[in-house]
């Protein structure tokens, strides 16, 4: 057993070793780092079961630096782990670094990127999840979070699903150093104000002086004897603590300390303690079969059904065959049709209720478990997890969503529930996969390729039913796509998908009637996108439409770009798509009203060809 | 004064239309207006301040309804109130109807649109605020809300701004219906859950039946009553009430009652009741100037300046002239330099902490009465407000925002801090406007436009320094360019915005030093695009090639397109962009990494160039 004051001479070799990271680089966040530094050193030398050697230990106790930017001291605890090199600290912020300004997986001991403040609480509700309900393993989650972002709304709703699932493998140690980034928060050191929302959340709460080290580990006991909900360690401490010239002061948020070298010496001086992290009893994670075959759902050719139907009953097959995957969805799995997993695979469904962020991170907290979660909502209404997407995209996680109601399509809902947005947002996150099938064969073929996939992967699903154009046996690849109709005597190329899809076969039938023959490529995958087809098609035609349901920014239009981005020569090009903010009507009123059905389709083929022809006269 | 038969007989009333609504619709949320039927008929007939004649009135009231799914309930209230016919009322969702699935500002007694759980009680914070420390008038704010949607984290970013701003204009009117979309929520019609909570957050709370309407009435009046807090009325009630058939049962949400003309019978038939919601007193709104001339601040061509130090100064330039506009921030107002502002205006600043979703409220809720808001945050942050800003759009809002450390450019921080899918976000928004300018006089031209313009309108700016090419007199009109280098013999044409113009400009002079002389346009206006000089810009040099600090889907190479989509040839396409997962380094590491710095620029032009010689030879 660690004396105290061994734990206190680590809490000051961890401000140290701030200071000269912050200092040496020049820029970062050292007096967010010194308010925490007594908590981490207790968690270090006393609480966390984690084997340094072994990141991947199924064990291994969680630890998530939710207050990303005080990645200083997260960098000196692994060094003081005998992970990280002296020599390699003072690589911190540099070109190639491992250690970034802000934690990324790209060290091995740490799970998710944080950085984005009010993510890591949500993200460890996840693993504390999976920890209770699907690995049905003994380790603990510990978050560290700061105080301003207690103010985050996501913050509350993992207060309130940690709370709710009586989370009590799960501990947030909130470092309640007073300051924000550009002054005092809302409650400064008012920490019953936290203790009050804390426990109105159903969470035990502990208050602290963070800086006694005896205090802090007793409040960490404390927390692993309660044994019916989570609990937070509320902890007051001094932001800059140890170093007079910055202790509570404003305006000292995110740059070094102003002379590290006094600092240094102010805090006594460098040392060089290991910290002997206890490893996690031995134990083996529970098997994940992940079987090789699945039996999709077939459908006929010609029958009527809605992609979003396609989804749920391919999932709930997927489901059948290997048992890594996991559902996540907002309160309406009757719309996006997860509800058919959650029959089927209860143990493994995942109610997260109208709070997406909370959702996503749920997911992205299970991924660190080596699980595989798809998470459904509206597509929509996935706009409210846009940055936990994209910091998911940072931390390299591995996630499969669906959103339902995509486009005008919906009908008479109106524009609040439609998805028109979506394919922009999925497509500019970094190394994403985007997805729109057009009918329920391509929709469960797709569905069950997401579960092999990496990065984020994105399947858009519509409300309506479509027709089966597509046989059961058909294969579909990610970066694919089908051509429809074609001739060698094409004047013109249809790009479509989804619902427009069959607006495009519509109008190339009723063009091919009056003598014009066109090309229709569905081009269901949206990113990455199948250059070649789309080359060649501009080969032969020499003019690519795209028509989408959806905004005319950043979505399929703009996808068709990525083929001829180097500078060859482009196709002649013509966009059709949701243009004008809908009201309410069917759907096959709302496609009119758009301009993005079969006549519209029809009307600007026409004029195209017309106007070429024209110019070859 | 009403009796309190009356106001049970108008609660009937407005069940019985909103299920001849839904039903004559074929959908809607009939089970969803029935459960708050009560409340909004007392509302209407004893407390609400309304001149239904004059939506604009200074003085009226203002009522959300946050659970916008419930539509029809608000509908039958305006006919109640004599502004909606029942003719109309049968048009609810069909073609061209002001009365969509969820509520839009179409209706002139519709302040925002909601359809998207969450948001109503956030901007009705704004509102309030504005009544409090902007418009200082006694006009009261009403929010109705579903029970479902206290899940959300914007919720209690919600009631977090409104209990530490001790809104006692505010009263959020909760139904309780116990049931969500697809089954019972958490905490099902355990009132004391939600009372803990909002009463933790410095709340005051009611408790009441939602069905005795005197006791409704006495909810509300003892709401009235307290003046150092908002008030939350916590109101039981039954989902469906007053139809035996749908009465608190699962899977009959989001529908009509299966026989309506039953349902009729049973609610006592059809009634033609007149509401007198009350007049508030002859008022005035504070007079807002609009001042015609703004003296912006000047910078000296060759000078280095932040373009968010140039927004900052350019801000509180314009509210030096304009008293209608405030400016509000997430807690990093030092890095954005609204600080400046705030420094300047102080009663016209408001710190929102970090809570994105509920910043971008806020201000939808100040243009309801007319102010002028900016937000700032750090452009990546944004993305945490997406679906606020989507539904911004859709509630016609007039909003503009700037989002400051754009792209790898910010250097050391890191991937979590850079905003590179902003553009993407932004330009898909319907009707937005999209600014990235690259010196400081440009920005502070632009932020004074911004002041003018209509929809949501986003200006990118960034962290380090940018020299100054633009003089102080320099004009620039949203949707515009300027062409920075031309001549008849340009072999190309390089497109770029903010840092990146920089770049161009330097590659452009290495490249004409080589003998290669090429054309740079500042495409500083993202959307709308200045198509006449990207066209002239075609056909004079063949060759577009974009750079930019932003991923490769959904900014400015992308956006290019949008002058080529009519059918024309288009030219040849060149983009570059951050395709990659950048870390920490230096700003100009980060851009040499990324491949959009001058080298990058000049090595793939030197490419295009000779690669269309080969061919031509």
């Amino acid at each position: 057993m660690t004396t105290d004051q061994y734990l206190a001479e680590l809490g000051q070799q961890l401000r140290v070793d701030a200071v000269r990271m912050t200092g040496h680089a020049g820029s970062g966040h050292a007096t967010s780092s010194m308010s925490a530094a007594d908590l981490m050193a207790v968690l270090m030398a006393r609480h966390l079961r984690y084997d340094f050697d072994w990141p991947n230990h199924p064990g291994n106790d969680h630890l998530i630096l939710s207050k990303g930017h005080a990645s200083p001291l997260l960098y000196a605890a692994y060094k003081a782990a005998g992970v990280l090199s002296d020599e390699e600290l003072m690589t911190y912020r540099t070109l190639g670094s491992r250690l970034e300004g802000h934690p990324t997986p790209r060290l091995p001991w740490v799970d998710v990127a944080t950085g984005s403040l009010g993510q890591g609480l949500p993200i460890g509700v996840g693993i504390a999840l999976a920890g209770k309900r699907l690995d049905e393993m003994p380790y603990r989650v510990w978050v560290m979070c700061g105080d301003s972002e207690l103010a985050e709304g996501s913050m509350w709703e993992a207060f309130e699903h940690a709370g709710y699932e009586r989370l009590d493998n799960l501990t947030l140690i909130a470092d309640i150093n007073r300051l924000g980034q550009r002054g005092p928060t809302r409650h400064g050191w008012d920490l019953d104000a936290y203790a009050r929302r804390a426990d109105a959340f159903g969470w035990h709460v502990v208050q602290v002086d963070g800086h006694d080290p005896a205090a802090v580990d007793a409040a960490y006991r404390e927390a692993l004897g309660v044994t019916d909900r989570p609990t937070v360690v509320l902890a007051r401490t001094v932001k800059g603590r140890g170093v007079a010239a910055v202790a509570d002061k404003e305006g000292k948020h995110g740059k070094p300390v102003p002379d590290p070298e006094a600092a240094v010496e102010e805090l006594g001086g460098a040392r060089s303690l290991r910290v002997e992290v206890e490893r996690p009893a031995a134990t083996t994670a529970p098997r994940q079969a992940h079987g090789v075959h699945t039996d999709l759902p077939r459908y006929e050719v010609g029958d009527t059904v809605a992609t979003r139907n396609a989804y749920g009953e391919a999932l709930a097959a997927v489901g059948r065959d290997r048992d890594d995957v996991v559902a996540l969805d907002g309160e309406v799995s009757d719309s996006t049709r997860s509800q058919f997993f959650a029959d089927e695979h209860p143990g493994r469904f995942f109610e997260c209720y109208i709070a997406e962020q909370e959702m996503v991170a749920s997911a992205v907290g299970m991924q660190v478990r080596g699980w595989t979660p798809f998470v459904s909502t509206f597509a929509a209404f996935l706009s409210r997890a846009h940055d936990f997407l994209r910091m998911a995209a940072i931390g390299r996680a591995s996630l499969s969503l669906a959103g339902s109601h995509a486009g005008v399509a919906i009908g008479e809902d109106g524009p609040s529930q439609m998805g028109l947005e979506d394919l922009a947002m999925f497509r500019a996150l970094h190394g994403s996969t985007v997805l729109a099938p057009c009918d329920a064969n391509q929709t469960a073929r797709l569905t069950a390729a997401m579960a092999d996939g990496g990065g984020i992967r994105y399947l858009r699903t519509g409300r309506g039913g479509s027709r089966v154009i597509y046989g059961p046996d058909e294969e579909f690849t990610v970066g694919g796509s089908k051509v429809l109709r074609r001739s060698s005597r094409d004047r013109l190329t249809i790009v479509a998908a989804g619902v427009t899809v069959h607006e495009a076969l519509r109008a190339a039938d009723e063009l091919a009637e009056g003598g014009t023959a066109v090309r229709v490529i569905d081009l269901y995958s949206v990113k990455p996108v199948d250059a070649h087809t789309l080359l060649e098609a501009a080969e032969e035609t020499g003019c690519l439409l795209t028509v989408e349901d959806h905004r005319p920014e950043g979505g399929l239009g703009d996808a068709v770009l990525d083929a001829f981005t180097d500078g060859r020569p482009a196709p002649r090009l013509i966009r059709l798509a949701v243009d004008a903010m809908p009201g309410s009507a069917t759907e096959a009123e709302q496609l009119e009203e758009a301009g993005i059905n079969a006549s519209a389709i029809v009307t600007a083929v026409r004029r195209q060809v017309s106007d070429v022809s024209a110019t070859a006269a």
